[in-house]
């Protein structure tokens, strides 16, 4: 097998360095409870960026962190404006995470500059890594903050806040960030060429089917649904169970009704409910209000449309079984989106210049490539996860397919720049002038 | 209508000060979403003992605080090895819990004891108000807790803890009681003559056929079952449906399940879950562990028996239903128990003297009187709850209706000590001698 980047005259990944990047980036946040607690535009994620900048620097690379808290980095000889070919991902994870989800992606694409810089490799398409913030959306609850505002696309997310009420502008103006200048954040329309995400597959598909790489088709579109139940607190003992209004139950309606929407009726291809808190939450007491978030997933707009449907119709029939209101309003919409054919096929190329299997297969996980599709073409890279676990802390994939991955990521960033005028011509624009 | 204790030259309850001081009162606590919360054992709970303390000692009276956190008053004149008329409730409450609930009991039992106390009236069963810590259980999670260590009930009580942990050693160490003398806590068999507790009724029964006066002739038994939901923590956009272990899913099937046994098999009277914990509690996860707990009531403990077996097979299906491990463990029982009879006969007497309607009804809540009941003969005082609400912040009764309590507590306690033979002649025991 011939060693990632050996035609164009460059090193292939250092596998020993990514693999040891990753398991010291994976103490930042560890969690006592298990796996990593991370949470976007925390402190912890504000560390995280401190140690991949303090790596860059030792690396004679250059780094910068936006006003939405994105960590960026560039080789030290960037040649002034050529457009930029984006490589990364995000650094946050959910409440405890995997080590890997979004941290690889970033890693591994800060080797791929370090290659091409150690090459003094002359690139058409500049290399430039991110560190996307707040992917995740599970302190401040605005998936895809970091990269939302870099595309100009923030819409609602300026007014983010936590469970408690903080702020977005707080937790940026403690951190990294600026809220007052985030509109510096958003780059010129046709600066970025093309943008590379490299991904854990998070699902089973690769490891049961022992292909190593993905070659991502198409991300699901999401719908997500705050539901706020109100009932009837009341005495636990002493109220007749006719005449409870019991938040909970309704709740619990809810979830049941959710799930049945993708696992019995296949209205859309996954409905969950992963948040719900009852209060009071005591023993002794007949619920009184519940809040529970509702998310839909598919890649087809119109099949994520009927699944938003029907979790309105659940919630409508809760209230009514129950006797409490059962409000449903939409915090997030994604669409589904399709990734660049001619970079899915340079993808493939790189796949198999390194004798690697590879399979095109959409993301039932959402990333920020979804959202830099909007102003830029995107490829994705997936690599197989250990019994399709993620978003947990027993999240993994062997060492040799995260150096694959990593390899197949310098093939692609490679590929696209020789000859340079590639990209441009494959995905029909001239991405210099591409919006 | 004759004012209370005229009969026995005692002055009747001073309504104004009865009020003034259940006002002040629910401001230790109060909650700014609503309600109050003064949990039991925490720092709250130890402000209304010092409330209660200064109120007491300005009225001339004699207080103590033992080493489980129980405060007790009497008159400054009390004769020694008098067998004790115990009157009271507890002063804590749930989490944004009603004003009068417990506290009502503690303040009408001190009016009482004052307006005894200007008679300077003999009484051969002394007076002895007492406020138990910690009834309900809502912080530290042990319900009677006060109780249960002056009866020497304590049983696994001493290894209490909150749900962070936190030990009930810790709590009274740091608060008023002291965990290494809680032996010294418990009363010498025979030294409670009887106790009565006064109490809102907390459901909706007085009210609605418009009766001032219940007299509590039954206290339903209450078995509570934790729950441990074990699934698997994954990623909510990748994990196919079919292939999910969600433990919110099987919690759900928990909570609607066990509202059904009360709700449609009438297996018992009451069946509620009121606690419900998901994790990690996150949009973006299909959620892994949960933690519910699940109460059932009722005043026969055969039907009691029979909801704690549907609870355990309600879990045992969901289990089967969702590839979830569902664990029940027993966190507590409390058997049903009956009142005096002797006692009831009495406070419908003392209804009667004052006109006022009263009606023999169980009580579907728990109450210390409950497990006093296994040292000494109980009776129990039920004034009206507006609309049946309580343990919420919406919970009242009347101002008429709360004075009206107070001197049926007074006329009680009068009749029980005229003549003096006559609590241990009804009751058939000898009260001295009584364990």
């Amino acid at each position: 097998m011939m060693a990632a980047g050996e035609r164009h005259g460059v090193a292939g990944v250092d596998r020993a360095r990514l693999l040891d990047c990753l398991e010291r980036l994976a103490r930042i946040g560890a969690d006592p409870a298990g796996g990593v607690t991370r949470l976007g535009l925390s402190a912890e994620e504000g560390r995280a960026r401190a140690f991949l900048r303090e790596i860059c620097r030792e690396a004679g690379l250059v780094t910068w962190t936006d006003a939405a808290a994105n960590l960026f980095v560039t080789r030290p000889d960037r040649a002034a404006g050529h457009p930029v070919l984006l490589i990364g991902s995000h650094v946050d994870t959910v409440v405890q995470g995997g080590r890997l989800d979004g941290a690889y992606g970033v890693v591994a694409a800060i080797e791929v500059l370090r290659a091409c810089t150690a090459s003094e490799l002359r690139l058409p398409y500049e290399p430039v890594v991110v560190a996307f913030s707040n992917e995740e959306g599970a302190l401040v609850q605005y998936p895809f903050w970091g990269s939302r505002a870099m595309c100009g696309l923030l819409e609602g997310g300026t007014r983010a806040r936590d469970r408690t009420g903080r702020s977005v502008r707080a937790y940026l103006a403690e951190g990294d960030g600026d809220p007052d200048r985030l509109a510096e954040a958003v780059w010129e329309p046709g600066s970025i060429a093309a943008f590379l995400e490299l991904h854990i597959e998070q699902g089973p598909v690769l490891e049961r089917r022992g292909v190593p790489i993905g070659v991502v088709a198409g991300i699901v579109g999401r719908t997500i649904l705050e539901i706020e139940v109100l009932g009837q607190a009341q005495h636990a003992g002493t109220t007749p169970m006719q005449e409870r209004r019991d938040a909970l139950v309704a709740a619990a309606e809810v979830v049941l009704g959710v799930r049945r929407i993708a696992a019995g009726l296949d209205v859309c291809s996954t409905a969950t409910v992963g948040y719900l808190e009852a209060a009071p939450n005591s023993t002794n007491t007949v619920p009184g209000t519940a809040r529970l978030t509702a998310e839909v997933r598919d890649t087809d707009p119109l099949r994520l449309a009927r699944g938003e449907a029907a979790v309105r119709a659940v919630c409508e029939r809760a209230g009514r079984a129950t006797g409490c209101r059962v409000v449903p309003r939409v915090a997030m919409r994604s669409r589904p989106v399709e990734t660049d054919t001619a970079i899915q096929q340079v993808i493939a190329e790189a796949a198999d210049e390194l004798g690697l299997a590879h399979l095109a297969m959409p993301s039932g996980a959402g990333h920020d490539a979804q959202i830099v599709q909007a102003v830029a073409p995107v490829g994705m890279i997936f690599v197989p996860s250990t019994a399709g676990v993620s978003h947990a802390p027993a999240e993994d994939t062997p060492a040799e397919a995260l150096a694959q991955g990593a390899d197949v990521l310098l093939r692609t960033v490679l590929r696209l720049n020789h000859p340079p005028d590639r990209l441009s011509r494959v995905s029909g624009t001239e991405p210099a002038l591409r919006r």
